[in-house]
């Protein structure tokens, strides 16, 4: 240790060096649908030292940090003023997760925090924790922002382990103040990964969810769900459909969910979700996109087989290891060979950019193979792809 | 995105660069039974750019990769026609494993894949997925190909996650076309990690089973078995016996089973099998050997204690981490000096090699101490060790 003020120039410059740091893609051909980017766009390391350190020397001569941030992930995106804008769900040392807005001139570098956590009001005083947002730029005018909003279940007081989940929704104009609206209300006792379709559908706000029958497990629950609300103060969903259903041998075996909403495109509506599956080390989380009918963004258009993207290198260790899950992407102009950001964490630490386009996505979602269900399909779709390419060389 | 041709070009120029990097033992003097090598031998890095991308500009003008592949491991392994050649296990992004044959001129790299996967007959339409081929020469002429062949379980229509695992059975003379016969048949519910006996036991097949109560659960059977069977078109097993039976805080507390066909040798057969036992984060795979007697490969003749490979290093990490499994290995050659090439495969990722010998590996089964049962045995023997040694440095 050397003194209050020699630690605190260090931890200005480790900081300082770190928001000045450039990303650039991951040097390789890669799959040509998306192109990773080398480093993380936030981490712990990137929140600012007056979050964590008291910064007196009388009451903290030693300059030890007081407030530990554990993580930062799972993060809601939108462009902003001419910014590319993240809500983080921050973890603390104490593992309550919180809201905090980080803004970027290029998308994926130069993350810097605004300057205090958003100030989200609480429902009640039972509310314990609340995380992955979902902002939605709705047609009404309104940013919603979704969220998971987790309590102490009160039908098992005695176990410590027990969570109940339901959606939180609120909503701002700039944001920075929010108003907390009611909590989402659907007939199934738990729900995460709700997300706000942005345009109206007939006049009502269109839902995804995830409905599941307990904290963890989907349960007998089917999946990636739709459903119709009146309106969103006081949101209120009587009628969930399935929109792409959990399967067995797939990606998403034990469960699914949306990811950010989905992107306009001229082929239908661009959609990026979660998959779940087990395995003999817990559960594994990878993304899959895939389109649905613009004038019903419930029903699929085409999905192709298989994940998009999973954890891979230094993304597959963390405090979930095996874990990659994207609540937010940004879609960067409006032509159909328009950029798009694609905001994903790994292992419940860190957050990454991966960068494609609206037309390769959608080429993507249009063109490869859909899902055959078996050994035998799956291996028939290489042996026809092998035989295109060699007659093609013959040409 | 550069376009095409120039995408096309440096695709082609890594996957070249991958096939022609050379591979080293790892420089460490190591424990001496064996030797790892520096570089996995087959990864999905590996895999011909025909199985993946539609290379006709027209209809693929971004060069996106259509059908991705997520990882090659758990290769069966023989000696054929001058070549090391390994039938692995390809899982595609979509979860489906299917079988596909590479080949190397010297067993440690230069592993290049044939044209196409291989085309295994499926036996019905219900059959989802194929994995973890065992290659068996067998002395009566055939080489068989024994496998998890795994569906959805028929019990469970409603619930996604529940798999029924049996014995796939197929066999070739040539390695290209495959007959598929009736899956195994034997009195437990479930069965993986069969293994067939390469030679006759009084004109009988020997097979080496796993027989298990649930898809994940060895449940209340005992261990790696053992049975007989008349005949492998419509092979039949009524009784199994406990070869190796799992054990109270061993390596193979939680279950266990056979990895490739045992190796004749002058002092038994010599077996490769995994452990498995649960941790906080999941189960772990472990590999130990031992040797069976010679007239009854049944009966073990001695197991030293532990494993004699773990995790380690860049193994640990993958799709399910903490897990190594080998189901195939190469003797090369005759002699009691003869190399053996273990392939093993890390987190259900990619495929590595580690070389020994056929006297090394048996002087370690007959010579290193074998399991005590407690930290005091195991303690005790190291105390005995050192006493031998402190008395010999005496003389």
């Amino acid at each position: 240790m050397t003194g209050f003020d020699p630690r605190l120039s260090r931890l200005r410059a480790e900081l300082d060096a770190l928001l000045r740091r450039t990303n650039s893609p991951v040097d390789e051909a890669g799959n040509g649908i998306y192109e990773r980017w080398r480093h993380p766009v936030v981490t712990r390391d990137h929140v600012p030292l007056e979050w964590r350190y008291d910064l007196d020397p009388v009451t903290n001569p030693h300059l030890l940090e007081r407030i530990g941030v554990n993580s930062t992930f799972n993060a809601g995106a939108m462009a902003w003023q001419g910014k590319y804008l993240l809500v983080l769900r921050m973890e603390g040392a104490d593992r309550k997760s919180y809201f905090a807005i980080a803004e970027s001139d290029n998308g994926v570098d130069g993350f810097r925090f605004r300057d205090a956590p958003i100030d989200m009001p609480a429902l009640d005083d039972a509310e314990t924790n609340l995380y992955d947002m979902r902002l939605t730029a709705h047609e009404d005018g309104w940013i919603y922002g979704l969220f998971c909003a987790e309590r102490h279940d009160p039908n098992h007081p005695d176990d410590p382990t027990a969570a109940l989940a339901r959606c939180g929704i609120a909503r701002t104009r700039d944001l920075d103040t929010w108003e907390r609206l009611p909590d989402l209300v659907t007939r199934s006792p738990q729900q995460r990964n709700v997300v706000l379709h942005p345009e109206f559908i007939d006049g009502r706000y269109g839902l995804y969810t995830r409905p599941q029958d307990g904290f963890i497990e989907a349960g007998g629950a089917g999946g990636l769900s739709w459903g119709l609300a009146e309106r969103m103060d006081n949101a209120r969903v009587d009628e969930e459909t399935v929109v792409d259903p959990r399967a067995y041998h797939t990606i998403a075996e034990a469960k699914n969910g949306q990811g950010p909403p989905p992107i306009r495109t001229r082929e239908g509506w661009l959609h990026l979700a979660h998959g779940v599956r087990g395995t003999a080390a817990g559960l594994r989380y990878v993304l899959y996109p895939f389109l649905t009918e613009l004038d019903r963004p419930w029903v699929i258009r085409r999905k192709p087989a298989g994940h998009l993207l999973a954890p891979r290198g230094d993304e597959r260790p963390g405090d979930v290891s095996n874990v990659v899950f994207c609540n937010g992407w940004i879609r960067d102009g409006n032509g159909d060979d328009a950029r798009v950001l694609i905001y994903y964490a790994s292992a419940d630490t860190r957050m990454h950019v991966a960068t494609s386009s609206v037309d390769r996505l959608v080429d993507h979602c249009l063109n490869a193979p859909e899902d055959g269900g078996s050994t035998a399909t799956s291996a028939s779709a290489i042996r026809q792809l092998v035989n295109a390419n060699q007659n093609r060389s013959k040409v």
